[in-house]
């Protein structure tokens, strides 16, 4: 029994780490890897590449061609019941005739759900679920939160001193964190949907915001080759129709979205413009971001902006992870703050995370924290 | 030979874990502990335990009685060659005949500074040093920086929030960390020579600045029974002549010692007065230091007090390493810094630091950095 359970794991670890290949690139899918087994060989493998492309079932399916009956799959999310852009990948594993499928987790998606788990169990497959459930669920935080709450996983970065400044009295603040931690930061841009920022930001740092493919992983350059590299969407806040198109940001590669409280478009070629026209004159985020899961089908957004917005989406509970890049040097008391919390008024109401990992980027400390 | 240094290393592992067991009571003496191995066999040890009691040689020497001739001794620190209020360490090992010594690293005590290696040499005995020098310093780095330049190893605390604040604007500050952060200063303050505050923290937070020894770890407190923990020496900055007596402080076991510019005594048991009278309004901390250092042989500093110390302290190069726990909370920008460095203009000025370890203590990070 143990032996099972543990070679379980080995397996599912195998398929976890081929999940992974597709990070920068599935959204707005999961990323799913499979392999496959029989006699204690993996006889195929795959992981999801793309969103229309096949899913990982299919391609490990391939691989393993005939050999494929009586083995068994490992899957690090519930294979689809439902016919999207391909067909559902429990009716390929009950038609290769499988003899078992171990699922990390279920799909909380309301068109899989459990059906995929009902499928290949009404055909007669042994079907073993929650091994590894957790790497399964950091794996794909983003698409779970949004298929569970209609809301999309919010990264908030910053990158301070010690005592938690941003930048000198004078604004200078090129540079606190080191570059090695600046290009830890891109690897984060890269996995996320999206990138939001703010006009303040754009147009002071004149800041570009896209992901530079050389500093990706070597595992993900030998796959995708840099045009084939996705530009997250990079979603910039502008409640005061202040941007005016010819900032930096215009001239990247990929899409800019920019969110305004009214009609006042900027013609810009792959520049969307979302109205969030709700009664307060500043942008609601809820509703904003409620919207880009809803419409947009956004399951992550990485944010870098200044100590406003930060404060912002601290306040309103919106932040479902800190990344946080110490330059271990002090800055002292003139210098600025962080994160504005206007509400704040007692230790007691004070926000609070969990520290997760802490861990020596270059000469800096992240430290990544959840809610 | 790889073999033979490979076996150095495992004895003088031995010998620093034995040395920390003197760590809250040696002071300031330097911790060393020793192993006598012949044919393999650790035939003796021991350990310094308290400034005035026989040297780590002795013990280890006594256990090894007339087995000790042709065998290995592990030492820490170098053999002491001069008498002080025990007699020459170096001639009792060749007294005892050894074939070997391997020493950690040399003293730089003036008084010995070569001496015992020397003698130790000159007596036909075969001498090694530089065996986990590295560990060998962090064990002593306080009275090894008092050996070096004549100035006492300062430890600056801090305890904030992650975006560096100390307090709300309204003062609350209890607590930002958690009980077991709390604690594990406790360990720090055993250790060290002193505890330096300021009238202000010790009247506003009413502190009482000791060591409780219910919270050093287990193995200590099977040595020294609670009566015989070291209180280390509170030095408090009063500047302005402000402290009663009547603090809590003033209460405690231990001594006290106030720091002024003149001579306007505190007539409390266990007080003591230290006149920094240079010509500026404020103490000179550089002095203040140095006179500890050579007046009374503080080797360390453990520094708890509030951002404006703190600030001085970093702005004068003064801080050998900073200990810094973050609770896991965000306070906002109306909160109080952790500290002020008035000084600082631009960014490339900011007092930079290496981080040398992270670690959980509860639920708050950990970071100590060194200069």
């Amino acid at each position: 029994m143990n032996i099972t359970c543990d070679n379980d794991r080995f397996y599912m670890q195998q398929a976890i780490e081929l999940a992974k290949l597709g990070r920068f690139t599935t959204t707005p899918n999961p990323n799913v890897g499979c392999i496959i087994v029989k006699d204690n060989q993996i006889i195929g493998k795959g992981y999801h590449k793309k969103a229309g492309q096949p899913h990982a079932e299919v391609y490990a399916l391939q691989m393993a061609g005939d050999e494929a009956k009586d083995s068994t799959a490992y899957v690090t999310l519930e294979p689809c019941s439902h016919f999207g852009r391909t067909p559902p990948c429990a009716d390929a594993l009950i038609k290769a005739q499988l003899k078992r499928v171990v699922i990390a987790m279920q799909d909380p998606n309301p068109t899989v759900a459990g059906n995929g788990i009902k499928r290949l169990s009404d055909a007669g497959i042994e079907v073993t679920v929650g091994v590894l459930t957790e790497q399964a669920e950091e794996l794909n935080k983003g698409f779970l939160k949004r298929m569970r709450t209609g809301m999309p996983y919010v990264q908030l970065k910053l990158a301070t001193s010690l005592d938690g400044k941003i930048a000198m009295a004078s604004g200078e603040s090129k540079w606190i964190t080191s570059s090695v931690a600046r290009q830890d930061v891109q690897k984060f841009r890269a996995q996320s949907c999206c990138i939001l920022s703010t006009r303040a930001t754009v147009q002071s740092d004149n800041a570009s915001l896209t992901v530079r493919d050389a500093e990706l992983p070597d595992d993900i350059k030998q796959i995708y080759s840099s045009e084939k590299i996705r530009q997250p969407v990079r979603i910039i806040i502008d409640s005061q129709n202040k941007l005016t198109g010819n900032e930096n940001i215009f001239k990247q590669l990929g899409e800019t979205w920019i969110v305004r409280k009214q009609d006042m478009p900027v013609t810009k070629p792959n520049t969307k413009l979302i109205i969030e026209s709700s009664a307060n004159k500043n942008i609601n985020l809820t509703k904003l971001f409620s919207l880009l899961a809803n419409n947009n089908q956004i399951n992550s957004i990485w944010v870098e902006a200044g100590a406003h917005l930060a404060g912002a989406l601290i306040e309103q509970d919106l932040v479902d992870e800190l990344i946080i890049y110490y330059a271990p040097k002090l800055l002292g008391h003139n210098a600025k703050d962080m994160c504005i919390l206007p509400n704040l008024q007692n230790l007691s109401m004070a926000p609070k995370f969990r520290v997760k990992s802490a861990t020596m980027v270059g000469e800096d400390l992240r430290v990544i924290l959840k809610k």
